[in-house]
């Protein structure tokens, strides 16, 4: 065992999302063992996964197998399997069915949802993190509509017809700008008793303005295409309380309700339990949004072989402010930490990790996204080019690119959103909720034959 | 009430499938009133759903939403609501919530899968029927080659890499074919501890061979194609049992078992539950399959109101035999069915049905397809190109027609499938049956490592 610095070294990555594929990537062929393990067994582009959540793409279309990713890289082995915890002692990596002997550890388990101590919020108002979030989102959106042209009860129309969307970052943003885009465009011809364009698209955030970690120029633009696309902006509102049909919420002092039969959460991400695994086992204290704190090579202050990066990590700027979670970010760190390695296996000078801001982007609707880089600002058609030019770039897999395009070019061309589809174990469970509606189809059916009906008795009697 | 006649005629369809569907196309802004009732929002391309299970295709590449069908029809309604009686004396269909009038009736709600009196192997061996099936299925398949590649246990990496595929009709065949196709060519760089070309694929079959129901030269060439590809046929042989990691089997005397982990049901269907409504409502007895035996109209001999096509429907050709549940037999009837009512409103004489045999095929794999047309019988290459050109001719909406189209090249050029995804609430239920793997893999590791580190020693001791 006392040979084991001869061997070569074993790196072993946990999570295979951005921060952690490109630390892999960045170790393809180079003079060490890599092990990459991740719960699920493909790589997903987290930022489109909001157009999944409203029909816009499949699922597939945005994920790629890790281990295709991999498949020339002979140094490189990718296990499908959950990691439970870590010991640093005997430099392990524990799996619910097995473990993992390391060297160096990186750690890029990403985020996950966060709702403030009202964890029983989130089987109301689902996040969107994962292929299922989405697709029960996906369920929720389109069954609300089917909802609601079943009704003929005004006030549960309108519970149907109305979305709340909670938090205004760029996820936010972007669900409630695809959703209003569904509302005023897509479904527009396809519902005959309803007119979806009646629908209110309710944008709530806490802090004084949409996408609030944006330049204030952004946000002015962001807000105004918004409201332009039919979305209401209640800014400086928190949301106090959601129930089934209701949420409810304050702005100053100021009280209010809406009643909605949809909510959706994306007020906020905390980094994943790993944080609180590492505090745990190590004695570093995570910060309040349970990142660990890194040094300035990203590696844990007592514990060299360990790095970290992306969501989990707490990295602070030139100016001494945390780095928000972007999958920028990411990308940028695993790179480093992946380059990093191959040094010290070489015996190069390692230099301190920097951060470039190479920009920020959120997509509000067809023809208009913002983007923010450097010292340009631009929004509009040019932004939004620039939008789907840059995730086109960075999606993996060339099929993948080809299929998104072919996509956007449809839903472009004919506003229709192919991947409409109501799937799950049960299509109808938010519907049996709704106790009015029974029965009032025939009603309504039968209201729409008595215009002729009572015509032609008015004529033969 | 005694005037509905000078109304427009109410025509409700029950089932957005092939027979459905094109039964509504046919009345579009014909002059009567059309309600098709579907309890899924989507026309789903069946034809293609084994393609979704082996993870060549997304769901949203073969599903079409129903609304958007028939968006430029006024007088067709779609209703998304499940259908759970009938009442012929009322004239009404019952839904799980609310119930709907009609005129006249058209059944069209397809087939199940057929465990012949055992229910029980459901769970074990899953059939295609839904889209929740096609990703089941995925999940398994794909889990399977991720647990084989992490077990050091030669026994039950067999199992794992074991796939038994119970009855030979198109379903089978196209479903063992796919596996095969993985197995041998798509999978195997990708994975570096298991060599995935050794997994075995059985084809079971009761009958004395493949595609029973095909003409006798055409099973013998895909026989031939499917054992080209490392599948192993089994006919004459019947399924007696099915557990957890075993299917016993027997053909003529002779017992045998296959240890195996996945095992696929394509053995049979039977009609929709809606054919024990009209059994119990209207005392028309069903044949063995649970179908409704129909006029030369496809009408119920006492209820000329209410038609029958597609699964649901037993109907015989001119020999005396019942058609089989094909799409392309639905869309017929369905075309038929809507032409027929045209043609009562419009008082003209409606013709006995009569089924065109149109033929049937069969897609083996990359670069193989069985035809049979009237007196063409043909495979190989040309049948592939041509089974390419009617499933993208047949398939609904221009969106999607190009998608199956880029992934489908995609395929024929690299031997990728793209949509790999092991998704469900938990990617792990299957690896955790699995005792033995538990901290095998560390041993794997270990072992590759031990290579250098012995060699090491030996030259430092």
């Amino acid at each position: 065992m006392n040979n084991r610095y001869k061997d070569k070294q074993h790196v072993v990555i946990v999570g295979g999302g951005f921060g952690g594929m490109y630390a892999a990537k960045s170790l393809a062929r180079a003079n060490v063992q890599v092990t990459l393990i991740d719960r699920r067994n493909f790589h997903l582009f987290q930022p489109l996964l909001y157009q999944v959540a409203t029909g816009g793409l499949s699922p597939g279309d945005i994920a790629y197998p890790l281990r295709t990713i991999f498949n020339h890289d002979d140094n490189i082995q990718v296990i499908h399997a959950e990691v439970i915890d870590i010991d640093p002692l005997q430099k392990k990596v524990i799996l619910r069915d097995g473990e993992v002997a390391y060297d160096t550890l990186i750690l890029a388990t990403g985020s996950t949802d966060h709702y403030y101590g009202n964890a029983h919020w989130a089987e109301k108002a689902p996040s969107l993190k994962s292929v299922e979030d989405a697709l029960d989102i996906r369920r929720r959106i389109f069954l609300a509509f089917e909802a609601a042209e079943r009704t003929i009860d005004e006030n549960e129309r309108r519970a149907w017809l109305d979305f709340v969307v909670v938090g205004a970052g760029p996820t936010g943003v972007e669900l409630s700008g695809a959703i209003a885009e569904l509302a005023h465009r897509t479904l527009r011809k396809d519902f005959k008793n309803i007119d979806t364009a009646s629908a209110n698209i309710y944008l709530i955030e806490g802090l004084d303005r949409v996408l609030p970690t944006y330049p204030k120029s952004l946000s002015v633009k962001t807000k105004r295409e918004l409201e332009k696309r039919g979305v209401q902006i209640k800014t400086g509102t928190l949301v106090t309380n959601i129930q089934d049909g209701m949420v409810s919420m304050k702005s100053g002092e100021q009280r209010d309700i809406i009643t909605t039969n949809t909510v959706l959460w994306a007020a906020g991400v905390k980094a994943s339990d790993m944080g609180k695994i590492v505090e745990r086992r190590i004695g570093i204290a995570t910060d309040k949004s349970g990142r660990i704190p890194v040094t300035e090579y990203l590696q844990l202050p007592t514990h060299p072989d360990i790095y970290v990066i992306g969501d989990l990590a707490l990295v602070k700027d030139k100016h001494g402010n945390p780095l928000v979670g972007l999958g920028a970010v990411a990308m940028q760190q695993g790179r480093y930490v992946g380059r990093s390695i191959k040094k010290h296996v070489q015996g190069k000078h390692v230099s301190q990790y920097r951060f470039h801001d190479r920009g920020k982007m959120a997509f509000i609707g067809l023809n208009s996204a913002v983007v923010d880089i450097g010292p340009l600002h631009f929004n509009g058609f040019f932004g939004w080019l620039f939008w789907l030019f840059v995730h086109i770039y960075f999606l993996i897999g060339f099929d993948n690119k080809i299929l998104v395009m072919t996509q956007w070019a449809w839903n472009y061309f004919t506003h229709k959103r192919g991947a409409r589809l109501i799937t799950g174990k049960d299509p109808f469970p938010v519907l049996l909720m709704s106790t009015n509606s029974a029965k009032a189809l025939q009603t309504q059916i039968d209201n729409s034959k008595n215009n002729i009906r009572e015509f032609e008795h008015e004529n033969s009697s």
